[in-house]
């Protein structure tokens, strides 16, 4: 199947979202990934979001210097895997890989398939959590490429990574470098100690943060979280991963939402003339006072 | 009454959101504020946040260089009248004023009054609107004076004003400033033309964008919106201000939401260590990469 380039004359694009549990099998959880592609552009999506490390266990919830043997080169094995079904199922895909970038120096790294199979770029996840059950800054360098789409034939990919999501910052730097959308694999849970309450309010803080960044930008935005119970022994130290992928337009409206307990592919259209009409309506980058935000770039001014 | 006065010691902070509806008449619609400030007051509000321009009828669906009589200096009328209300009150006010600063300078600006009834501060709303209703780039000068909180008895105050409500640089700058809490003085609404599932996706998208703020930063939102039909004869240039004030706290969960069809008042209390804790378990202060974020003073880096 062989569908025409996106352009700014085609008013669609359709995305798929794929949301799956991981496992200790390596290859298990990448094929997983690449039946959820499967299953998207059989339903028509020409783009393809997987969630933050999919070929993996989330393995940070301990500090285990043994787990950078995990980590591979980019390109490599997993570009190489990606990039097959990229070009055999016509979309472009794009994708999540520990990359080891040398001895030492290791990063989140979110990789862009184009539908030739080929690298269309890679962003690495530039701000690091830490916390209890996410100990990611002992794995992960920050990333030093700044915030900088990637062009693809579907359009220009604002990629982000996971913890990035909660800063405007991140978004906004996206859409001024001329990001189409936004586009975040995660790796995001709850903590088994928290009560309901508690955990009502932190997954719909994370959704809500995001449409606030489609809003701010008046661009659609879409998200993969893995799902599944990876908790260990080690009851403190690892997560409920909560799914709720989900893909919403550039006021922030929900189009699809996935659930929290169990794997899930979405398939969306979204109108690519959507952000020229909400922007004209909602001209924000018109009035930014550029002039004044000088402190952003400070830690704290008080 | 005298209420002691709030330190980092005393847990809890209530807080009063007035909206209600404007008329051609100055003094009724004052009166109205005020009204709505002592039942707040009443019900052991200890800070009380009015909705933008609280003495006027939204005259700004046209341009009309008459309308400048309107304004008055700061200090002037409306703060020696909100001053009052506030020492005998005991209760800080935001409220907000069409300010002359000279002639020719004009400005949307928000004041602060203390508990003893002298103006704590004000801000000059730094993003000014302009699109069809809500032609505000003829009447108001754009803030000069950045985005710094306000010190009063009850807290550090990070007043802002309607469309600096869409910037999530506003929120970020005036946090790293060191506010404790936003509040938005507003007055948005619905173009008579939308149909009902635009007017949904507005409102949903204000009340989001904000509830993102409170999330970003982590810390409490408050925001007081005007009520009414203000068309006039003009279809095409008069608003349905949408009401829908609320509190948010610092997860961005909601604690009080107003309704979008009467003048209403919430009173709120608010837990004032929540944010120390929030802030540390989601630690996105620690983690902003403030080398990478210079572009944020750029118009565009396409």
């Amino acid at each position: 199947m062989t569908r025409p380039t996106n352009t700014d004359e085609s008013a669609t694009l359709t995305i798929g979202v794929v949301q799956h549990t991981c496992g200790a099998d390596r290859k298990l959880n990448l094929a997983r990934a690449i039946a959820g592609i499967e299953d998207a552009a059989d339903r028509g999506a020409e783009l393809v979001l997987l969630q933050e490390l999919h070929n993996h266990a989330y393995f940070c919830h301990t500090e285990n210097p043994d787990n950078f043997d995990l980590a591979e080169s980019v390109p490599g094995p997993t570009t190489k895997a990606l990039g097959d079904v990229a070009r055999r199922t016509d979309t472009c895909i794009v994708g999540s890989v520990f990359e080891r970038r040398t001895a030492g120096l290791y990063h989140n790294t979110a990789v862009v398939l184009e539908r030739n199979g080929s690298v269309a770029g890679i962003y690495r996840k530039m701000h690091i959590p830490d916390d209890p059950g996410y100990q990611e800054k002992f794995y992960f360098t920050p990333g030093d490429q700044g915030f900088r789409p990637i062009e693809t034939s579907v359009g220009r990919l604002g990629v982000l990574v996971c913890w990035d999501q909660w800063y405007p910052e991140a978004a906004r730097l996206m859409t001024l470098a001329g990001a189409e959308m936004l586009l975040f694999p995660s790796a995001i849970g709850w903590d088994p100690v928290d009560d309901t309450a508690e955990r009502q309010r932190q997954r719909d803080s994370w959704v809500t943060i995001q449409r606030g960044h489609a809003i701010a930008n008046g661009l659609p935005v879409a998200c993969s979280n893995r799902v599944g119970d990876e908790q260990t022994a080690n009851h403190r130290s690892a997560s409920i991963f909560w799914g709720t992928s989900f893909v919403c337009g550039p006021q922030g409206e929900m189009m699809w939402q996935a659930g929290a307990d169990r794997s899930q592919v979405g398939v969306v259209a979204i109108d690519r003339h959507r952000s020229e009409h909400v922007r004209r309506i909602w001209p924000f980058l018109r009035d930014r006072r550029i002039d004044s935000y000088g402190d952003i770039s400070k830690r704290f001014t008080d």
